[in-house]
């Protein structure tokens, strides 16, 4: 009976980022998914996305978060559309579905929107099982968390396109070995488009926006 | 109706865990489950503190991973009962259940066990939903993650005792404001008992683990 359940709650899920991809695709907006642990720098790569694409694409964010309003609060300064969602009111929930991306969708005017932006809850575990519709799924993994993520948590891994290994401005002070983590990537992903970036410095973040910019792009046609 | 299943699973987990606790008061164990972020530094809090009460106290070991035996597999050198919970097998949770931990304190000596270390799955949401009849809930933050965790996933410190600050051998190569994650602390769990520490270094796990023995001797007697 639980199992039952749990399946109509992922079909409903499925379907509805079905009808999010028509409807972006019909209004060529491209939108991406930016996954990782609490704290692994989502705020910060986000702020350093919309300061980038802000000349060149109008940008809508959706911020997920349990409870506070603090990183919608950070990323004001650039004047986007943002909706918050707090999954307080949804039971706490650990994820976003897709049922409230359409909500928020629909409260922006998809008409002069280029990209959406979705920072989705601190967890690598169940956001990763919930699609929303997006065109591409980022996932930050901070060299602090380890070499072994990407084994650990390989559901989140296998259905990125794109990893950003952020702070790497602390790569000195740590005992990280890069290798060990690029090996632990190919055997999860091995065609995963990688960056290794720094969100404090910037360092390393300009090969990722090119790429991006090139990928939107080809969907939207600018 | 999924609310209604839900409820069933929560009540259902409760009522096990209340049986685990009579279980444990019976036969004198001390039971602490270890909860964080992916890659707040469990593990090696793991290996201190069983290096450390190997010598006064029998240790059993429980290690939650969405996936690879990794971590068991670095504690194995202590020679203690350790059973792996690999969640993949439960349909990928996030977290663990107590029916499980049932399970697996089913499978240990307990007259002969004095304390059972749970290390949970990674992950700052789910696992605070699911009491496991443990006698303290310690919470791992590493300051790589930021000052505001315990205000953006406040089940987590609210239901914890202890809270471990980690790595703060980083601390000289951070913009890390421990001010603002005290006031943080102060605002979700007041009571909570805080201690800084290396896991690495070994630095400030000295008062931990004092504080720590004294908790199991006042249940266990020794």
């Amino acid at each position: 009976m639980e199992i039952q359940v749990l399946q109509n709650i992922f079909e409903a899920n499925v379907q509805k980022a079905e009808e999010i991809k028509k409807l972006l695709s019909n209004k060529k907006v491209y939108m991406i998914d930016i996954m990782s642990s609490p704290g692994s720098g989502k705020t910060t790569i986000t702020d350093n996305i919309i300061a980038n694409l802000k000349p060149y694409y109008n940008i809508a964010l959706i911020e997920g978060d349990m409870e506070t309003t603090k990183d919608s609060e950070k990323l004001a300064k650039y004047g986007i559309p943002i909706i918050q969602i707090e999954t307080k009111l949804f039971g706490g929930a650990c994820h976003l579905e897709s049922s409230w991306i359409m909500g928020c969708l629909g409260q922006f005017n998809l008409d002069e929107i280029d990209v959406v932006i979705i920072e989705n809850i601190g967890n690598l575990v169940c956001p990763a099982e919930f699609e929303l519709g997006e065109d591409e799924r980022i996932v930050v993994l901070s060299i602090t968390e380890g070499e072994d993520k990407p084994v650990k948590y390989p559901l989140m891994f296998n259905s990125s396109q794109t990893l950003l290994i952020n702070k790497i401005d602390l790569l000195p002070y740590l005992d990280f070995d890069m290798d060990e983590l690029s090996e632990n990537i190919k055997r999860t992903n091995p065609t995963m488009e990688i960056f290794k970036v720094s969100g404090k410095t910037g360092e390393g973040m300009d090969g990722f926006l090119n790429a991006l910019k090139r990928r939107i792009k080809a969907k939207i046609g600018k």
